[in-house]
């Protein structure tokens, strides 16, 4: 199978650098920027990608379609490329990207499958590629993962798994509990010992025992504020996850909890490309610490612990 | 100061190492195993601590006393030795060394005061010691925590802490919300993906793209299904110590969960001395992905997610 135009929504963080991989192999890379940010749009153009409005136009131009949006926005996507599947009769490889749980994407791609398109379960493992680098790890089950590893010979590293449809959000949810429930646990930690005044104390011990644990903190900690109010809803798809397998939801919930906290704190407000505040682990701690102590954090449960 | 008799209550796996050193250095040590196990008793022997029945005696005796037990007896010790002290109107200096929150220290302490004894808080951060070797690091804080330092001298590593009594406790909370908090997150992810059929795949990505956090796991995954049924009141204080900052509790209530789940699979019956199971990373994720789907783990809600 060849293809030649592939589309990608959206364009954020992931979705541009995936475009601009893509794009660069030849590809005509197609995405639906209505009612879109101004960044977004932005990051589109950034990495040739082509605004053809909406999904209408998607479907009737694309042969595949990478989902890759915010877990909670992931159905309501699929509900909307199928209602346009339905009504052009199109043939489409769909493939769902999202962090979400293996019963999600069991769902979804029910309905993905009943508007006639071919439903792909992919799982994003690593962070955005660059062109010429190395990327992330597209892990893909099902009966038709082979309809979208034809993207392996444009750049994706697109590994395709002897399994049904569920296997590979599995692994992506998984991985995920360990990296960014990890990190999210960490941080916590860190800032509790900051609002009880032994942060220095506790950063030298660390330093002295727990040496790799806390250079693996200090590589994610700062890059993390920005990007966790997309995290939410991932982590409530991991808890899920665990519970399906019979095991306690409560450290994702609390991962989710911790998101909604740094989200609605300063550092949360950044943007990637204009940081100031929370570059180093240090100053992420100190900021969240004298949030987590403020009148606007103890005023808004949701933030502070809620879920 | 000098001391002469240091009673260490109780023997198990941190206090009987303690204990040895301490006895080694040329101090008697004592303990009180009325009503103890059989192995409490073989451990306590092989530390040269002598054993003097009951807590009276304890108090008449020693002139420091550790408290070293699970956290869930913490109050409940500090209690009998209380009315001990009063009785005796001994001059003791209690030594409260358990993984509680500095709310729960605070409670203690203030029982431990009123009886006239001289309360420290300390929090252990690191495995037990062995005789002539590195051992862990016996935080102190409160108005007398000098009086706990002369230990110093007798192979403890003590470290005063410049801060009321709460600040030990909550340097050991968080650092334990990290170290063990981290070690049952990652067991769940693991044991997750086993269940779902990726754990094979996990592993793999996990050596490829997260080779030192694999590697950590690998070290303490192993050794923590025996002593995990004493972790879960410590979860609990943790996760008391991240709500008194104004965080989410969720992340140790997971923990604890989890600990349970261990707990009541075979891999957490076995005694440290004797295990047959579980011995490598491996051998852990098998054994509770197995237990995971077994009817025995459904049919308990409390071992499989309660709380």
């Amino acid at each position: 199978m060849t293809v030649e135009t592939v589309a990608v929504v959206s364009a954020g963080d992931m979705g541009h650098a995936v475009g601009a991989v893509l794009a660069n192999s030849g590809l005509e890379v197609i995405t639906a920027l209505d009612g879109r940010s101004r960044r977004t749009v932005e990051l589109a153009a950034k990495a040739g990608m082509v605004d053809v409005g909406d999904a209408d136009t998607l479907v009737a131009r694309a042969g595949i379609l990478l989902s890759i949006i915010p877990p909670d926005q992931a159905v309501g996507f699929a509900d909307r490329i199928s209602a346009a599947v339905i009504s052009a009769g199109a043939d489409l490889v769909f493939v769902d990207c999202n962090a979400i749980s293996p019963d999600t994407t069991g769902k979804l791609g029910a309905i993905v499958t009943a508007s006639g398109a071919r439903f792909v379960d992919a799982g994003i493992v690593g962070g955005p590629p660059k062109v010429g680098g190395k990327g992330p790890r597209f892990y893909a089950s099902g009966e038709h993962a082979d309809a979208f590893a034809v993207l392996a010979d444009h750049g994706l590293d697109v590994r395709v798994i002897d399994g049904a449809v569920g296997q590979a959000s599995a692994l992506k949810m998984c991985y995920a509990a360990i990296t960014k429930g990890a990190a999210l646990l960490g941080t916590g930690a860190l800032v509790t010992a900051g609002v009880m005044g032994v942060g220095d104390l506790l950063l030298a011990e660390l330093r002295s025992s727990q040496a790799a644990m806390l250079g693996w903190l200090e590589g994610r900690m700062p890059s993390m504020p920005p990007k966790v109010y997309r995290w939410v809803g991932e982590m409530e798809e991991i808890a899920a996850t665990y519970e399906a397998a019979g095991l306690t939801p409560d450290f994702h919930l609390g991962a989710a909890a911790m998101c909604r906290f740094i989200e609605s704190s300063p550092l949360g407000k950044e943007v990637p490309e204009k940081r100031t505040m929370g570059t180093t682990l240090e100053g992420v701690i100190e900021h969240l610490a004298e949030f987590a102590t403020a009148p606007e954090a103890r005023r808004s449960p949701a933030a502070a612990k809620g879920r």
